[in-house]
C-alpha cells in the first residue's frame, strides 16, 4: 500500500472533531445541546447580498480573474478607505476565504523549516496551514491574567532566529477576543522593522470591536508598507461564512506578485460568492450597529454569568465573539467530553471547545475552554447555568 | 525589506499571462481577437443549476461540512455509479475546484523533494501545485507523432526512484485531448502496483469523449483501490468554472482521512456553489448530447481546417476540447506574440497558447501551440484562416 506523506501524518485534526460523535450521541439520546464551540454566527446574512444572488442574470458561471474582479477590488479599496486605511485595488487579492489568504501568505514568504512567531492561544488552523506549508510555529505565550495582552518585546526577541520570517497576530483575537492597542501594534512594528520580518495580521474580526474602542490596523502604521500583510474575510463580517471569500492585502508589491502566482495556479475565487460579497459592501450601517449591540449584550451576559461560578476565571474580550474561560478542572478535554457523554441538567447540556487545541506549547491551557458567544442571550444564560451545575458535581 | 520565499520565486506564472497585455493592446487598436487560448467554454450552464441558486431560501450563508454536504456527496456517488464506478459518499471529499483536490492529493502523499511522474505535455498548473507543495515533477515525454499515447512502461520505469510517490495522468488530456485506453490504464496499474505508487487521474474532462469510445476510469480497475486517486470537477462538465467545486475521490481510507485534515483546516467548500452543483447533477441527458455534438463538430472543423495549412501537424483528439498543433515556426511564443502585436487579417487576429508552458522538459514543444476549441465553428474557421495567412508571411 502506498504511503501517506510525513506532512499528512502531521496535519492536526480539528480540536473539536473528537467531540463531534459525543455531541451527536447526546442529541440522539434526546438531550438538547447548546453549541458554544463554533464560530458560525446565527446572525442573518445582509439582504442585499442574498438579493444579489437571486437577481443574478449570469447564464455562464465563468471563472473570474485570479485576483478577483477589478470592480469588486475597487469597492473593497473604498471600504478600507472608509475605515481610514488607504490601499489600492492592486494591493488586494480576493481569495477563497481568509483561509486561502493565509495559505498564500505562508507560501509566499516561507520555505520548509522556516519559523513564524504567533502569540498563543491562537486560531487552531494556523497549525494546519503551517504544517501544510512545512513551517514551524514558534509560540509566545500570552496570559489570561494579563487579559491576553501582547507579550513583551523581549519575549518576542528571545524567540527570533535566522529562520524567523514573520510574526502573526489575530486582531481582534480568536480565541481570546483581545483587541491590540495602537501602542501594541507600534511595538510589533518596531520588532519587525528591526529584524526585517513580515507582520501578518488576521483582521477578519475587525468590525467586531466594542466599548467605543477603535480598531488599529497594521495597514495604518506608517513605515510598515513592506512588512504588513493583512488577512481579511467576509465570513464573519456579513455572516457569510459559506461564501468563501477573503482577501490578502499588502502594499508590498513583490509579495502581491508572488501571491498572485499562487492565485493563478488555482484559477479563480468563487464567482457567485464574489457577486454576493460585492453586494454585501452596500450593507446599511444599521445592520452593523444592530449586530454589534447584539454581541455586546451577549458578551456582557456571558461574562457576568461566568463570573458567578466559583473558581471560573475569565478575561473580558473587547472584540470578536469568543472568550477563554479558565475552569476549576484539570483537563478541559475530558470535561468537555463528560459534559456531552455523562452530564445533563434539565435534559440539556453544552458543547465547548477545549482550549489546548489553541496552544502549540504542550500542556498549556489544559484547564481552559473557548466559548463562542454565537447564541442568543437566553441560551447563553442557560448554557452557563449548565456549566455551573456541571462543575458542582464533576470530579477529575 | 523582508524576503519572499524561494518557493514563491519558483512559482511559475501562467504560460499565457505574458501575452495578455498584447491581446489587450490589440483590442484597443481595434482588432478583433479570437481567443483560442483559454479553457473557459462558451456553453451555457444548465438551467437547473442556475435556478437552484435563484430559488435558494437560505438566510444565513453558513459553512458547510469540510468534506461537503452529505446529501451532495451521496448524489455524486450515484452519478459515479451511473458511470459504472462504484464509490461511496465516504470516498468523496468536495473541494474548491479540481485545483484544490490536486493540492490536497499532493499534500497528502508527498513531502518536499518527493517526485511525481507526469506524461508531458501536461496541464500547466501541475507545475504550480508541485512547486507550492515542494515536489519535483519528473516528465515523461509523449509525442505528437504517436498522437500523445501513453509512453512505454520502460520509459516510466527508467524514471522511478526512491523519491517517486505517484504517477499523474490527465484523462482525457489537457492539452492533448488524448483519451487513454483501457489497456493503457492497465499498464499504469501494473507499474503503480509493482512500485507501490499512487496513481492520480485528473478526470475533469471525463464526459468529453467522442467517437463512441468509452472513458475508462482508474476507479474501475480492480486491485487499484489503495492506489487510485481521482480528481474531478464540475467546472467543464456543467460549464460552471466559476462555481469552484471539484472532488477528490479514493477508496484508500487513509488517503481520504489525510485529505480531510487539509479540508478541515480551510473549513468548507463554497456553499452556494454546492447548491448549484448538486442541482446540476439533475441536468437532463439531452444537454450533454448537445454539448458533445457541438464539440465534435468543432473538433472536426478545427482539425480539417488546420490540416489544410502547409507545414502544420496536428493529432486528432478523442476527448476534452483542446488540441496541440505543430507549426512551421521555431518559437511559438514569439509567434503568438507577433500574431497579437503585429499581425492582422481583415482586421482580426488570434490568441493561442504557446505549448512550451505545458512541458517541464526544457526546449521541448517550442514549435507547438495549444488550441482550445471553445468557440463556435464559424469562429474556428476564421481563426484558423488567420493562422494560415499569418504563417504565409511570418519569418522567425
Ligand atoms: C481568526 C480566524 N482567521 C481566519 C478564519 C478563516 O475564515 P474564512 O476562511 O471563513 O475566511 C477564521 C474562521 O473562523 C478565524 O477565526
Ligand atoms: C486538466 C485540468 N485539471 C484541473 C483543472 C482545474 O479546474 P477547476 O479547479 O476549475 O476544477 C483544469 C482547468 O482548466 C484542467 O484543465
Amino acid at each position: 500500500m502506498p504511503k501517506i506523506s510525513e506532512k499528512g501524518h502531521k496535519m492536526p485534526s480539528s480540536p473539536i472533531r473528537k467531540l463531534v460523535p459525543y455531541a451527536e450521541q447526546a442529541v440522539k439520546d434526546g438531550k438538547k445541546v447548546y453549541y458554544l464551540n463554533i464560530g458560525q454566527p446565527d446572525i442573518k446574512t445582509p439582504q442585499v447580498a442574498l438579493d444579489a444572488i437571486k437577481n443574478t442574470t449570469l447564464d455562464i458561471l465563468a471563472y473570474s480573474r485570479s485576483e478577483g474582479s477589478e470592480n469588486y477590488r475597487k469597492k473593497i479599496a473604498k471600504y478600507y478607505s472608509k475605515n481610514d486605511i488607504s490601499v489600492k485595488h492592486d494591493d488586494i487579492i480576493v481569495t477563497t476565504g481568509g483561509s486561502e489568504a493565509l495559505l498564500f501568505a505562508f507560501g509566499s514568504i516561507m520555505d520548509k523549516g522556516d519559523e513564524i512567531i504567533i502569540p498563543e492561544p491562537f486560531y487552531a488552523n494556523y497549525n494546519g496551514f503551517s504544517t501544510a506549508s512545512g513551517v514551524n510555529v514558534v509560540p509566545v505565550i500570552s496570559k489570561i491574567e494579563d487579559n491576553f495582552a501582547l507579550p513583551s518585546i523581549e519575549d518576542f526577541e528571545k524567540l527570533i532566529t535566522s529562520k524567523t520570517k514573520a510574526i502573526l497576530i489575530c486582531n481582534p483575537g480568536n480565541p481570546t477576543g483581545y483587541l491590540y492597542s495602537k501602542e501594541e501594534i507600534k511595538k510589533l512594528a518596531t520588532i519587525v522593522k528591526k529584524h526585517d520580518l513580515f507582520l501578518i495580521a488576521d483582521e477578519v474580526y475587525r468590525e467586531f470591536v466594542y466599548d467605543g474602542i477603535n480598531h488599529y490596523s497594521i495597514l495604518q502604521e506608517n513605515g510598515l508598507e513592506n512588512h504588513a500583510i493583512v488577512i481579511d474575510s467576509v465570513s464573519k463580517r456579513y455572516s457569510m461564512c459559506g461564501a468563501r471569500i477573503g482577501y490578502l492585502v499588502s502594499k508590498n508589491k513583490e509579495l502581491i506578485q508572488t501571491a498572485l502566482k499562487y492565485a493563478q495556479a488555482r484559477l479563480s475565487p468563487p464567482t457567485l460568492a464574489q457577486i454576493a460579497s460585492e453586494a454585501a459592501l452596500d450593507t446599511p450601517n444599521s445592520y452593523f450597529t444592530e449586530v454589534i449591540n447584539e454581541y455586546v449584550g451577549r458578551r456582557d451576559t456571558l461574562i457576568s454569568e461566568l463570573k458567578k461560578i466559583n473558581g471560573v476565571k475569565v478575561a473580558k474580550p473587547n472584540g470578536a465573539f469568543y472568550c477563554i474561560a479558565e475552569l476549576p478542572v484539570k483537563n478541559s478535554d475530558k470535561f468537555a467530553q463528560w459534559l456531552l457523554e455523562q452530564f445533563s441538567f434539565e435534559n440539556e447540556t453544552v458543547m465547548v471547545a477545549p482550549a489546548a487545541g489553541f496552544y502549540s506549547s504542550p500542556n498549556v491551557g489544559l484547564n481552559q475552554i473557548r466559548i463562542a458567544y454565537v447564541l442568543k442571550e437566553e441560551s447563553l444564560i442557560k448554557a452557563v447555568k449548565i456549566i455551573g451545575e456541571a462543575l458542582k458535581v464533576y470530579k477529575d
